[in-house]
């Protein structure tokens, strides 16, 4: 059998103290536990950039894998820590929605525990590091086998990220940036099936009243340097500088309203 | 048995060729090693640095584990590299005292070797990069089992991070910020229990002059932007601003002034 | 037998979704895979970059690594997906010579195969992310076992790696910087041996037109913040400030121009 994997995502920075000793903690209880990083680059207390990256990344996981996620502005209050079963994955995360991204239309209802079982905990806990202290040694045991029904009760509510879909219009499509990634390439909430329906025929498209001149089916087909609109890997619209960065061009952020306009309907300018 | 873990600490930076290096030397020796990236952020030749962030994440982890430190400004001097036994760890240092926070009031004398048998090194060795030359091969031969004894001799004497202890009165703690971590919270080398025993009584917390004006249990007990005192998960007195960067507001770092002062003696102002 | 080892190269960001999702579709296709990180911290699109990094770092593994490697500015368009066997080690590239620093003097020809068997890719393939959708996914199937020969016909051509070789004269070294390192150490493409062979007499070391006054074994030989000349642990020349940065304090970056100046042929002035 496979040594178990636990993958790690949190805002505490890669070098940082808090990543290592959550390390040394479940290392320290499960020895054979495969630890693999998916992000410790989580802006600080950002639980929306932390939704999106385990959307992105924990479907593309085996069902064998448990991800922990900790990134936690209440971590010492009274939010529930949850363990998860969530269209074929588990994670162990606060209860502030950064896992609900996960729930797919048409996949079973999430299986939800309410981690509540100090047994499991490091003792004494502490009030601002929870990583170290219930994430670790809480997701080390499951590692060895523990059964999730252990951890405490089961749970029917729990935070629901909070999202703004976008309008999808006959003549228009109206969202928002919903990702920046490291190269610059901005991942909007518009889905690529609906762009590329509209883009059929003339469009316009605009990033915060700037018009986006091209769309191109990859980076390698415009010229460097040149603002241009894709279906993102995601099967998003996405906004892109061929090996420059959209987002500094366009002074662009998570939020910027993007609209896809078609032009032939006789009504431009008018 | 489980395949040996070895944990690596640098200031090479994350994305170093030097880092792939280490890891490169360590696999070609004993492919079998299971490598931890602790950090390779250490900030570039910053000793003290290095020792807070092993003496916060080091006794977390298994006896079994060997910790690599590679913060070594002395590189290619005759500054020696030591292998160290130490309240039940082991790690490979430069003598430049990044370990010596690790010993704790009661441990047992630690366990100390000069690495001086060039057997185990990869050769010929350079001037400027003994992680690789060094390091990292000795640490791969200890993994497959060679007794430290081998390495060299037994050290009675090594370099000590010296340190500056806090200020303990009776109405009157005295410290400085020991550490400021990826958030801006900002950890003092003051103890929690001297600073919860005298905040029993009112008082005054102040940062190179600056008040903070509340104490809180945890960052989500303070409202955002807010700047409190509380007790760190290390068990110091912390300074942080909730969802917010305490070092960047009081423009602070490591050896800033932290004074937390008792107010109901009367002399206050006389 | 080991489980097998799978090292990654990106320009993704270490923190990026990106990485995450190539590590899960690895384990998804081969959770028995050890993943280990090289570096993802390679600036976007700098292909040279990550030539240097590969150069300096893949042929310390053990033979039995499969290097992967996406910078990849190419992703999507016609450039083709090689599967590489040089000079004892694998690795999956683009075909963008990111690789063909690793062809060294008197080593046997390289093998190369042309990933183009869509069997073993993902479905659909992205027209942006053939990290996730080509490169992950093969090197699983590679770490099970697959026969190289299966991915694609051999390849008879492909991009090398533009370079620019030093001058070397009797009395004159002329070459430039290659790579800057993460402590601003500016390392040239001057190799040690002739830097020294020339400096057995007095020499002139220029950067840019700055004089580099003097000569040391390793950086602790300098005094703190003093700009020295030393071979590198890769045998080049290579410029550093002790405990500083020379590549901020003299304001260079890759192709910034290198000379050695032999001083005693009285021709200097005249």
């Amino acid at each position: 059998m496979q040594d178990p994997l636990i993958s790690l995502t949190t805002d505490f920075g890669a070098g940082s103290p808090y990543v290592a000793a959550m390390k040394g903690v479940i290392l320290g209880i499960n020895p054979a536990a495969r630890l693999v990083d998916l992000s410790h680059d989580v802006p600080a207390q950002d639980v929306p950039h932390a939704a999106y990256l385990l959307a992105a990344a924990v479907p593309y996981f085996p069902a064998s894998v448990l991800h922990v996620a900790v990134v936690d502005p209440g971590v010492g209050s009274a939010r529930a820590v949850l363990y998860v079963e969530v269209d074929g994955h588990r994670l162990l995360v606060p209860d502030n929605g950064c896992w609900t991204l996960l729930v797919r239309e048409g996949s079973p209802p999430p299986l939800v525990y309410r981690v509540s079982e100090p047994r499991f905990w490091r003792q004494p806990v502490s009030a601002t590091f929870h990583g170290r202290d219930i994430f670790a040694p809480v997701a080390a045991h499951l590692s060895l086998g523990l059964a999730p029904q252990a951890l405490g009760p089961p749970a029917a509510e729990w935070v629901v990220l909070p999202q703004r879909p976008p309008r999808i219009e006959a003549d228009r499509l109206a969202g928002e940036v919903e990702f920046m990634d490291h190269f610059g390439n901005l991942i909007t909430n518009i889905p690529g099936p609906d762009f590329t329906a509209l883009a059929g025929r003339p469009v316009r498209i605009q990033v915060a009243g700037q018009d986006v001149p091209r769309r191109v089916r990859t980076y390698a087909d415009a010229e460097p340097g040149s603002l241009v609109a894709l279906v993102s890997s995601s099967g998003r619209l996405e906004i892109a500088v061929a090996q420059g960065s959209a987002a500094r061009q366009l002074q662009a952020r998570v939020g910027t309203e993007v609209t896809v306009t078609a032009q032939d309907t006789g009504t431009d300018g008018l």
